[in-house]
């Protein structure tokens, strides 16, 4: 089995055959009531990409995970209707607006996908619709009728930083990674746009991500593989604990690297989980990273858990606990309220036989053994938590299982942030 | 049966037969690590009373609830022995230091009984004990040692406001209520003190509260009591969505009001629990109100919903979103985060039926009617939300159930407090 991977350039063009785009196309996300005349649609501040285009001319196999709340996005309806056969060529994403909670969304969402699919020649069911931003605004359409053609126009190998950037939302940085790997003696490639930034919270797929491979593969693998990987990293990551309602992740393989169909749980299904799990977990780690207002990356392994569901329970609770992340944020070693969200995780657990260690770069520091505090250097225990990348370790004692999750402090700027996002 | 109740003055002395003091005695929360010397314990920077004493010279009936954190306080323990008889005459409670994740802690609680217990001359195993503060610093006993007889001697029938001091932490605001009604023509009297503020989340009895009562009560019906109160009260309040180690709701009757002890439910304990839920709720909304950083009293009233589960994780997901605090924060009639919030509560319901809508002092305002957004004026919503109380009503209209939760905004004093609250 051939595990090496590298990592390289190109983002979601690095596999053959995807081209993308992403333009300023000018989406509102409220509307403003001027008195005594009608609504009309409020200038968005800044002229970032707000509207992107991912396409395969190939036609390509597709997996899907959405979000697990009941309320769910109009862009997603449509989306899992398209996707009834487990084919596309194209997706079309804005943000500003999450199409989410209108009367008239699926309406919308699915104009999005005529005008996508008329100006690429394609079906409109061969189009995937993706929103993200504001919900219950209702979405003004005009601004992509107005600019489709420029939008496909645009559409390069080199695009997929242009259309990283239109998925963004209160994001700060782009996320896009790709590696590459060889099946049969073929060189094979997958590439992932993500964002993430507010309501985050491991219930589900997380936030929006694209990922798209050139590898041969069945629907059936796809799927398989896309809920093995997600389960242990997009569904791993806590920013704010709210869940939202227009994730998804989407994995589209186009075949053309030319290698043996993957139809079965083999040594080549194995080499490709492995790589996208390296990707997914790279994407993943940058959403919890660029969290609202996060100014730490923080991970949390629980070890040594009697199964592992108990090993995500706690990791989780720890990762969502206000406190635990506004102490992180203070660089703060209050294990006290480390080991209180233990306390009151799900699952059936002796808390007397829990350990918790910090680590950063800077170092690692034992702060608790038995659930009762042991001395510890104060001066290390700050040099540790200054880092930008913090690990909480805790240790059961108590089985065989473990679980990592990975999360990120809270700031002034997530109030900041979230108390002023409409207005 | 007669349900008038008066709001009286006199906090826990208002029932017979209950004295109360609260003193400075400079309980410590750290330790300084002295390069080349021993630790040594850090002085607190202001003199707010730190140690409080509740008592009564006729022994009480009592009934308590506690924490369902699995780490559970060290007073936490030595309470629940004290109290295996169901009797007591006297509460010791300190602040700063929560005495809770040390090794010595059981053996510092039953300390603290023991001195309050040979300066009152009682047994031991009539006094309470409980700690809030600081998890994980060991407690040093030196100052209660030192202090316990002024802790005695200042006892008085005025003492409610010195004790309902001791007891803070970062509350701002002291919690202190009484009412007063008859029975079988006898005046009884409930008086209450309550500390809140951090680590508040509806999973049980969520912060401190000791309750003292004149009336006679079987031990049974006190329990009863007690249970059946505190369901709608105190375990519908969430501050941070922390479930603290510590807490714990206290309920003492020493009988002094002479009524014809309540052993059954009948009208008398009705009457009882309508005064007593009228205390309680009073005390859990000023927790709530007075939460770390709060600027707002947030009430989540979920209506109309297929059963009381439902409404209350409903209510109670709405009132943790920290999406949802911080737009209330900002006065945001963001309602699509609220609909999202109710999206990912659990338990089987219907979105599509859903309304939102809110309400303060300023007016009324719909928001979502049938899951989708509806026109509104943007300007009433902000006279609305300027508000200091705001109602967050939420028709489910698929049933006849209710619940009711209190919380508050998420501001950036939470973050300031709590980036900083150990150090």
């Amino acid at each position: 089995m051939n595990t090496k991977t590298s990592s390289i350039d190109g983002g979601i063009c690095a596999p053959a055959g995807f081209l993308a785009s992403g333009i300023y196309a000018g989406i509102t996300n409220k509307e403003i009531a001027v008195s005594g005349k009608e609504n009309r649609p409020a200038k968005p501040e800044t002229k970032k990409n707000d509207l992107g285009l991912i396409f395969s001319h190939t036609p390509c196999q597709v997996a899907a995970v959405y979000t697990q709340n009941k309320v769910q996005g109009a862009p997603i309806a449509i989306t899992r209707e398209h996707l009834a056969d487990g084919k596309a060529k194209a997706v079309i994403v804005n943000s500003r607006n999450a199409n989410t909670c209108n009367s008239d969304g699926e309406e919308k969402a699915r104009k999005m996908c005529e005008l996508a699919a008329r100006a690429l020649g394609i079906k409109e069911t061969d189009v995937i619709v993706a929103s993200t931003g504001v919900i219950g605004q209702p979405l003004d359409i005009t601004p992509i009728e107005e600019n489709i053609d420029r939008l496909v126009s645009s559409l390069s190998a080199s695009g997929s930083d242009a259309c990283a950037t239109a998925i963004m939302t209160t994001d700060l940085v782009k996320k896009e990674h790709a590696v590459e790997f060889e099946l049969d003696g073929k060189t094979c490639r997958i590439g992932g746009i993500a964002k993430g930034s507010g309501m985050i919270h491991p219930n589900m797929a997380t936030m929006l991500c694209f990922i798209c491979t050139d590898i041969a593969i069945s629907n059936a693998m796809l799927t398989q593989l896309l809920g093995e990987t997600s389960r242990i990293t997009f569904n791993r990551i806590s920013v704010d604990g709210d869940t939202s309602t227009n994730d998804m992740v989407c994995l589209m393989a186009n075949g053309l690297a030319g290698n043996h169909c993957i139809d079965r749980v083999d040594d080549n299904y194995k080499v490709v989980r492995e790589n996208l799990f390296h990707l997914m977990r790279k994407l993943a780690r940058d959403i919890a990273r660029d969290g609202e207002g996060a100014t730490k990356l923080l991970e949390c392994i629980c070890d040594n858990a009697p199964d592992e569901d108990i090993a995500e329970n706690i990791a989780k609770t720890v990762i969502t606990s206000s406190l635990v992340k506004t102490a992180m944020f203070g660089a703060d070693a209050n294990w006290g309220r480390i080991l209180c969200a233990i306390g009151y995780s799900d699952g059936e657990f002796a808390i007397d036989r829990v350990d918790v260690a910090l680590s950063s770069k800077a170092g690692a520091i034992d702060l608790c053994r038995n659930g009762s505090g042991i001395d510890f250097s104060e001066k290390l225990a700050k040099e540790i938590l200054l880092e930008d990348e913090i690990t909480i370790l805790i240790n059961l004692n108590q089985g065989k299982s473990n679980a990592t999750v990975w999360g990120c402090d809270l700031s002034y700027d997530y109030v900041r942030i979230n108390g002023d996002y409409r207005t």
